[in-house]
């Protein structure tokens, strides 16, 4: 791990509690992959018949896992997922296809179940060849002992930079069965859309089929971890999975096939509400941050617009330093919406920090009091709208700043 | 200015001497715009039949002085620029437009020209109302004492955050003509495509008219100011003005009147040369940089492609903090060029630090000695190339590291 000097100020006092979901058991092992003293294999087993979903990173360059990820994901069946934190196995060439060859072997012969049925992810340094015969003879001692409450301990072993695990659950009826969706992800720095942005596996006992779930998962993606960035930087091995084991159908659920169910909609807003809520832990675990950033864009064209003009701002490293040092520096908000490309109507263009107006029809607001927004931006969590005048589309978009301690990090992340 | 705490390792230690070009001359004041006992007033004047040219900033929310240049350089026709630092005057509503025509109506008073002939820039804080009276009566005590041979005067007058003036020169023949090209600017920070990124004022003593002058700049800002970036922040002020007075005519050079002609090709070639000179002087002034850096990306599908691969690795916070920290990070690399969204063979990329391959056909080269390249990244001047294996076109950007300084610098910019 770098040289991590502290925990987010944004570190949850206490972790979600989150509890066992039938068909789903962890284990995990210290692996020695590249960290010491920690955990950095996590071996997930589910149940016969479960379904799952994907999105994977729109990088040029993605990870020898996310392309395995890919291919398996067109049978749509899962029962058993391996993640490595320390090296990503990206950039390896045929070792690293090879390396994740090793990884499914092993896994199937430990699990007893078909190579596309096995799930791969990896996470840390890109370029290091990635030595399998080093970890995946342990995934047969794992699959041995894995148990179902252990999603923390789970979280846990997929971390790099993460100060903290990031965990979320909810429960919510299909029918009148409950049915409970926990999830965890893993990603500080080198966060940005497209796709996933980070490591995010997603547990649900419900009993809905692989098509129903990529399209909730996707639908999903868009407006939570794809309106998150940290740097801008989209990784390699961005991958977030649903796993759906069905297991809620012996009590009585009616398995669903079509995303757009009526009996669905309950859990697809509760699906959003926890993809939503790890989002917001990523942004708030952010590399070095000191505050917690919130761009809303109204009055835009398209969605897509809004979302790219909140986007220009959250991806701006001026203004992101601005913030750091708690300077109300609108007019740098002003010139990120302008390099975004985006209609924008210079003299309707109206921007708020917090319940501040500070600028209305082109211009500075008449009641803009500088004490009162320096004082503002003592927040540790700042939000700022922006109205661009020219329709009626809206976005939002979640960050952090930029400071001195994220200069540290990725300075010396390898070291 | 903000807390710049120290100069540019890359100041250049005798500055360019730029002889008088007939027909242009200067004066500065010290007006107290924002800064304290510094000049931040340029008055340029030009002699009569002075063709113009220029590019100016893509950003939506461009300047009220950038839509006056805008509308002027219709006309083509110059007889005075005026410039402010301290004060961008961007985003200051009908108050914006108000200051540039009080500007205009006291140069048109100093000079004897007729409005369209005058020209204005300003940089500095985004947002705060200029108040144009209180500089702008000085301008006919300025055109009193204006005077040619104070081309280093007039740098330093437009300076913001540069630690250091920027300047170039040229002699170059037209026929058998010698003419002098001359050029300086300003920036640091909020440096990015599209378009000059900066202020910029060229000015010769070539007889060229202002069509031909216009195709020349803009073909040569494309692969020169619009190739470096700082911080990836198009600024709303970006302007580039080319003046040229003609004097020459008197020497003997016949009058071009188009930018293909083949007399001005070696005036071409010098004045790519001198842009290209300037704008490596502004990556080399990048707030807070420890190092200069080029990336060359080349078997990219297109000239465009190959500038959008090298601008996504040098608007990478995570791999400019990584160069920073002389780590030879070379993942990020990859990272970067994924991320880009252009055309590229995983699988034949290649990646040069310096002169140490490091990577070959998609994976880490069997050369690699991690020492060194770690010792490679210790240099001030560091070259990257990449090759993407997928077509024959090539692209170069300049840019510098991101560093503890950055931070400091922009988050205390207005304090």
């Amino acid at each position: 791990m770098g040289k991590v000097t502290s925990v987010s100020p944004f570190a949850p006092e206490t972790l979600a509690r989150l509890t066992a979901i039938e068909g789903v058991a962890f284990a995990t092992a210290e692996a020695g992959i590249r960290y010491k003293n920690r955990t950095d294999l996590l071996l997930t087993l589910f149940a016969e018949g479960t379904a799952v979903a994907g999105v994977l990173t729109q990088s040029k360059t993605a990870s020898a896992p996310v392309l395995a990820c890919r291919k398996h994901l067109k049978k749509g069946a899962a029962r058993a997922l391996v993640v490595n934190s320390g090296n990503a196995n990206a950039f390896t060439g045929k070792k690293g296809a090879g390396a994740v060859d090793i990884t499914v072997a092993y896994a199937v012969e430990a699990v007893g179940c078909k190579p596309h049925e096995v799930f791969v992810a990896s996470t840390g340094v890109i370029g290091e060849p990635l030595d399998a015969e080093k970890f995946a003879h342990l995934l047969g001692d794992l699959a041995a002992r894995a148990e179902p409450d252990a999603f923390e301990a789970a979280a846990r072993a997929i971390m790099t930079t993460d100060t903290y695990p990031k965990l979320a659950t909810r429960k919510v009826l299909i029918g009148d069965v409950e049915v409970t969706i926990n999830g965890f992800c893993k990603g500080a720095g080198m966060i940005a859309p497209d796709m996933a942005t980070m490591l995010c596996f997603i547990f649900t006992d419900a009993a809905i089929s692989s098509e129903a779930l990529q399209e909730l998962l996707a639908e999903h993606a868009k407006t939570t971890f794809n309106c998150m960035t940290v740097d801008g930087d989209t990784s390699t091995s961005d991958t977030c999975l649903m796993f759906a084991t069905g297991a809620a159908e012996a009590r009585g659920q009616k398995p669903i096939t079509k995303a757009n169910s009526k009996k669905l909609q309950a859990f697809s807003d509760a699906l959003y509400d926890l993809m939503r809520d790890l989002a917001v832990q990523v942004a708030k675990d952010g590399e070095g941050l000191s505050k917690f950033v919130t761009f809303e864009v109204a009055g835009a064209k398209s969605w897509e617009a809004a979302r790219a003009i909140a986007l220009s701002c959250a991806n701006s490293p001026i203004l992101k330093t601005a913030i750091a040092g708690e300077d109300p520096n609108w007019g740098r908000v002003v010139m990120a919406v302008g390099k975004s490309g985006e209609a924008a109507d210079r003299d309707k263009l109206a921007i708020w920090f917090g319940p501040h107006c500070v600028a209305r029809d082109g211009e500075r607001a008449e009641e803009y009091d500088e004490k009162t927004v320096a004082a503002y931006m003592k927040n540790k969590e700042i939000l700022i709208r922006v109205h661009v005048g020219v329709g009626k589309a809206a976005a939002r978009v979640w960050t952090c700043d930029l400071t001195h301690e994220y200069v540290s990090i990725n300075a010396d992340y390898r070291s």
